[in-house]
C-alpha cells in the first residue's frame, strides 16, 4: 500500500493510492486509516508524505568496508524537509554540495529501546530521503549542524510504501540529469536497517511519523544548481528534485 | 505578557495570563492572539508552552573564560520536551546525569540569516529550558545524540514571558531540593543571546514556536533520582521538575 500527502484545493490531505486515484483518508498514521470518500487524480502534486517531529540521521553508514567507525546518530531539522519536485536551495557559498540517496524508515508506533529482532515491528513503511549536505562544513562541524541545515536539504517522498519484502535489500539508483551516477543497495550498508532502528531507539524514544535516514552506501554525488536529481529505489518509488541556489 | 499552554477538560489550550485567570486564546503564535472568552484558574496545570518543531542547543556556551571554543549548535529531539512538574527519566544506567538551567528563546516569526543587530526582532519571548544531559556520553559522542536523548530530558516552561527588558542580563538561580546550587546570569554567557540567535539562523531557517537553548553559564548540577529541580529566573518564572529514574 502506498500512503502519501497530496496537495488538494482544501490543502494537504493524507491519501492511499488505488487504481482510480488517491483516496483521501482521515489519518495516515492511524492503524486503519478511514477513507473519507474523496478521490484525487493520480497525477496530483505529492508533498512530503509525513511531517515528522524527529528526523534521525545514521552517521558513518556508508558502504561495507569503507570505514570502521561505530554507529552514531544525529538529528536533522524537520524544517529542512521538502516534498518531491521542490527545489533544493544549495548553499554554494559554503562550497561543495552533495546529494545522498538514503532509505528512510517511517516509524508507525511508539518505539523505545527496540531490539534488532523486533525492529521492523515499529515500522509503518519506507520512503526515500535525500540527505543533502554542504560537504566542506563536515570536517569543521563534528555536530553535523552546519553541513545539514540548508533550506530544502531533506527531500522526502514520493510516498510511504508499506509492503516492502526486504528493506535490507533495496536497490538504490541515483541519476543526475538522467545519467546514472550511483547504483547501490541497502545490503551494502555497514550497519543494517534493523541495527539502525535499534540503535536510534536505544537512546531516543520515537513515535508515529518520525523518520530514520539509514545512510548512504556510496549513493552520494556532488551536484550543482540546475541539476535534476532522481533517487530511483525500485519497489519503493522515485524521488525527484531540482537543485537551485540559495540566494537570500 | 505571559503565554502558556494549560491543561483543560477539553485538552491542552493556549492561554494568556490575566489577574483573574488564564484567558484561552485561539493561537499562541499569532501576532495578536484572539481570546475565546474561556478562563481557566491561575493554578491550572501548565504544559510546555510550545510544541516546537525544532529545538536548537548552543554548544560550548558556558561561562566567560571557561573555554575558548568557537560557537557551535546541535539539535535536541522535540520528543524530549516535557512541561513543568513532569518527571525527568534519568538514565542512571549511563552514569552521571546533569541538569543545565538555560534561557530559552522562543522564535516568533520566520528567521533566516538574522543579523546580531536584528536578532531580537524575531523573538516572541523567553522561557526556561532544562537541558538534561547524560554526562558520561558527552566525550563518547561528539554529535551530542546519546547524551541528550533521554525521555523527559528537556523540561520547558513554565510560560513564555514576552516582556523582558534585557535578555542579556537575566539572573539564573538553580535550586536542588530547596538548596541554592548555582547562581549565574545570562551576561556570563561566552556567546551572547543575540549572537546565538544570529549563529543558529545563519545555518538553519527557524519559524514561530521554535526554541533556542542559549547555554549554561555555570548553571549545571549533577542530580539523582528523587531530587526536585527548580530553575528560578527572576523576571521570567520558575521551572520545577522532579528527577525520576528510567526503568523500562
Amino acid at each position: 500500500m502506498r500512503l502519501a500527502r497530496v496537495d488538494t484545493p482544501n490543502g494537504p490531505r493524507p491519501a492511499v493510492q488505488a487504481a482510480d486515484g488517491w483516496h483521501i483518508v482521515d489519518d495516515l498514521l492511524a492503524p486503519d486509516p478511514v477513507e473519507t470518500g474523496e478521490v484525487v487524480a493520480l497525477d496530483a502534486t505529492l508533498l512530503a508524505p509525513v511531517e515528522p517531529r524527529v528526523v534521525v540521521g545514521i552517521a558513518h553508514n556508508k558502504a561495507l568496508r569503507e570505514h570502521v567507525l561505530p554507529i552514531q546518530a544525529w538529528l536533522k531539522s524537520t524544517r529542512t524537509v521538502i516534498g518531491p519536485g521542490v527545489p533544493i536551495a544549495a548553499r554554494r557559498d559554503l562550497g561543495q554540495v552533495n546529494i545522498e540517496g538514503e532509505l528512510a524508515v517511517v516509524i508507525g508506533r511508539p518505539a523505545w529501546r527496540v531490539s534488532i529482532e523486533d525492529a521492523f515491528d515499529v515500522v509503518l513503511g519506507y520512503t526515500i530521503a535525500n540527505d543533502v549536505t554542504s560537504m566542506d562544513r563536515v570536517p569543521i562541524d563534528e555536530r553535523n549542524f552546519e553541513p545539514k541545515a540548508g533550506r530544502g536539504y531533506t527531500p522526502l517522498g514520493p510516498w510511504i510504501e508499506t509492503e516492502v519484502a526486504d528493506p535490507e535489500a533495496i536497490d538504490m539508483l541515483v541519476r543526475v540529469n538522467g545519467e546514472l551516477r550511483a547504483a547501490s543497495n541497502t545490503a551494502r550498508l555497514q550497519s543494517t536497517v534493523a541495527e539502525s532502528i535499534a540503535y536510534a531507539t536505544s537512546w531516543l524514544e520515537l513515535d508515529a511519523g518520525d523518520v530514520i535516514m539509514t545512510g548512504a552506501p556510496a549513493t552520494f554525488v556532488p551536484v550543482e544548481p540546475g541539476d535534476l536529481i532522481e533517487l530511483d529505489f525500485p519497489g519503493i518509488g522515485t524521488l525527484s528534485n531540482p537543485v537551485a541556489e540559495e540566494r537570500s
